[in-house]
């Protein structure tokens, strides 16, 4: 990105939050099992939004009369002998636009002086330890005592800004759909009877290592899709399941992240049982992205996909009744317990450190309706969003158990042949979506969905 | 491991510190760009070492009179749902042979009525910003306070006995140290004239995923193997260029580690200096490695490289004078600027959370001296002692300018030769060696080193 980029991002930042100093903390690097064994970097998104700089225990200081100040550690002649040539804290300050830099050593020092003259220091909660004992020491405060102090204005302007993203933004989201599309074509090649789920998943980071791309969260390979949460590689597959990936990588340099899902039958070829209910999870990705334009609410996409989901195991015998009186109940959560899918952006859940005010109106609590709840995002959607669209069925046997048990919703669910279906595993197909004026964009290059593109996709040469 | 193995290593603690309580803290997940989003799970060491658990949260307390508890957050019915099935707090407490579990909620209360006994608690010092504050809240102290009070005690119990590997430990790092092997084995085939450093750490990355095992830390894959600290892939390979490669997994299941490093020419042959310079680091390694035996101090094998190495350079014309005097002063540092190598286990760098007291003998403290500052293990050898052997010739330009201009050694540097050299890279060879009643055993199977295996290894069908 060009530094005028960056410039303007802050400019606009500063006039939101008109008043006080604003305090965004760079990352510091994450400590694996002793301290100098770090996790690979990661460049805390906001900062990374507003300066483009990718070095750690950096951090930026805004104050009210616009002036800023890129701080960092004081450059260690070593650092040359045992780094390299590498650019230093002014370098990075002229990347980012910033006039001026500073020794964040003294960062305490500045910000009691900027109290003292009764301006409030605005800064976002912390979500790592690091982050936290950071702000208690530089406010001179508890760890818990800063973390309740983070400003809520001052995430209502990142919020307001981030969610909007610029032709720019899109191209490197599409950047990293592109590494995305060679992981899952590498996948569709390899996945097959005897494979373990480690091999694709190592395949497929391998992949995009490759391209110098992290991945932007721990993947979903697994033959289990109906555990939601789930990081084991340990299976092996075995003909006649299904082999969920879940997965996204973050564009080189910007970070901006791709999130896909796609469910691949291990031999080649659906069963007949598994083909049905694949084309209803596809159904009703298409029913929400169709419907998907703006000031319309995300909480419609969610519907449209739960009432293409309930029409279709009705029509498998899975459900029964009105299509919209199961929704509006939440029946269907039995199969599609989460929700449509997320704003994606520099993170893959784009924000979520901010909480709610990301996916939803001031005022507006999340809804208590089991599945609903998990609705990340229930605002009007506006051009410039990027959001995820991940429908899924799944049958979650701990789920099964506990909603027949309590004759859960049984006017709307067939048990008798939802026990027939308990082994059967879970099926999620998720693409990116970007919000134009007209409607809208899937984002990136098509990678094989329909059942008959996944399967040819998986034919062997 | 066995159950029994994980009791028997408790019980030996126990005795080892018999006063006090001793309070061993696992790991919590690591966020990344915000809370859920976590880097892979790693557990701490030494809880690892103490229970074998690999799960998040939880705690052990060992009492006074042996009395043990297995602490980890109280089970969610959702679990089942969200996370599938998986083992309990009780499974857990069962595998690791321990008596009684508990809230980890409660463990702050618990910790408080033993300090009302007058029990001291003996915990090891925190490395990650969560673990500070979590021991902060549960000693009910700041926690600048709570890293201070790290018991010395504990933490030299912990090296003694974590210190001297059994066989079973023994056979995990050769677990580990097989999946190097494929690894690398990649590695040679891979590397050649416009394939970028990205493409390999990738690939070798994806070797490792594919046997569920992560990498024991970020790995060196660089045509600059002159840059110490260097975790940068963006460079793309030339002929006549050097690529180092260091690289290392932890076994899967048990988390004991391997740590490889080699140097390839990444046309398939190395020019005539290249060879040179890598026979003397080849010799500096096979010297280290030949002295290696109870009771001979690794600080010796240290020097048996440096002087192989001043002795090698005198012979291409880098160095001059005497060898035992150039190495007395430190003059081949300019070159080999590290230490010889480290004690590798359960860390790649084993129990560095600890400090000193695992590589130096109480009261001895480091030498200041540059070069031999950086040794990490300065102790006599004993039988079961895991240590990496990985001397290295390198061309710092900084290291050069530095030194050229204060003249430094000019009695044992040929300045004018290694002007010549300024943009050779670097060369490093590392293996990973048993110490043995008899003497020593090079772990794992064998890795091309010599330039002939080498050369044969990149040799394409």
């Amino acid at each position: 990105m060009e530094t005028s980029t960056f410039v303007e991002r802050r400019k606009r930042l500063r006039e939101m939050v008109p008043d006080g100093a604003i305090l965004i903390l760079g990352q510091a690097e994450a400590s694996r099992n002793y301290p100098a064994n770090t996790y690979p970097f990661r460049q805390d998104s906001h900062f990374s939004y507003l300066t483009g700089v990718s070095a750690a225990d950096l951090a930026l200081l805004i104050l009210p009369d616009g002036q800023e100040a890129l701080l960092g550690p004081a450059e260690d002649p070593d650092d040359l002998v045992w780094h390299g040539p590498h650019p230093l804290l002014a370098d990075h300050a002229r990347d980012a636009g910033i006039r001026a830099t500073g020794d964040v050593a003294a960062l305490g020092t500045r910000v009691a002086e900027l109290r003292a003259k009764g301006l409030k220091i605005h800064y976002l909660p912390p979500y790592r330890g690091e982050r936290a004992l950071k702000l208690a020491a530089v406010l001179g405060k508890s760890a818990d005592e800063a973390a309740a102090g983070a400003s809520r204005e001052l995430a209502r302007a990142v919020v307001g800004m981030r969610s909007i993203k610029t032709d720019r933004e899109v191209a490197e989201i599409e950047k990293a759909l592109e590494v995305s599309a060679t992981m899952y074509e590498t996948a569709f090649l390899l996945v097959g009877e005897g494979r373990t789920e480690a091999e694709v998943a190592g395949a497929m980071q391998g992949v995009a290592l490759s391209f110098d791309c992290q991945q932007s969260f721990a993947p979903i390979v697994s033959v289990h899709g109906e555990v939601l949460h789930n990081t084991s590689y340990a299976g092996t597959m075995r003909a006649g399941e299904l082999l969920l990936i879940d997965s996204g990588v973050e564009a080189a340099g910007t970070l901006y992240c791709s999130d896909i899902t796609r469910t691949l039958p291990v031999s080649g070829k659906f069963l007949p049982e598994q083909r049905a209910l694949y084309e209803v999870v596809l159904a009703a990705h298409d029913a929400a992205i169709a419907l998907a334009s703006p000031k319309v609410s995300n909480r419609d996409l969610h519907f449209a996909a739960a009432r293409a989901i309930a029409a279709g195991l009705k029509d498998v015998g899975l459900m029964r009744g009105s299509t919209d009186d199961a929704v509006a109940a939440g029946a269907h959560a039995l199969f599609f317990p989460h929700g449509i899918g997320h704003m994606l952006g520099l993170d893959v859940h784009d924000m979520e450190d901010l909480g709610d005010v990301v996916g939803y109106p001031e005022g507006e609590p999340r809804s208590k309706q089991f599945g609903l709840a998990f609705l990340r995002l229930a605002k009007s959607l506006s051009p410039g969003f990027v959001v995820t669209i991940e429908p899924g069925i799944y049958f979650v046997p701990a789920l099964i158990d506990r909603w027949m048990n309590e004759k859960k919703h049984e006017a709307f669910i067939c048990y008798d042949k939802v026990e027939r279906f308990r082994a059967f595993g879970g099926i999620r197909l998720e693409d990116d979506l970007l919000v134009t004026a007209g409607g809208h964009r899937v984002l990136g290059p098509q990678i094989p969905i329909t059942v008959a593109e996944v399967e040819e996709a998986m034919r062997r040469a």
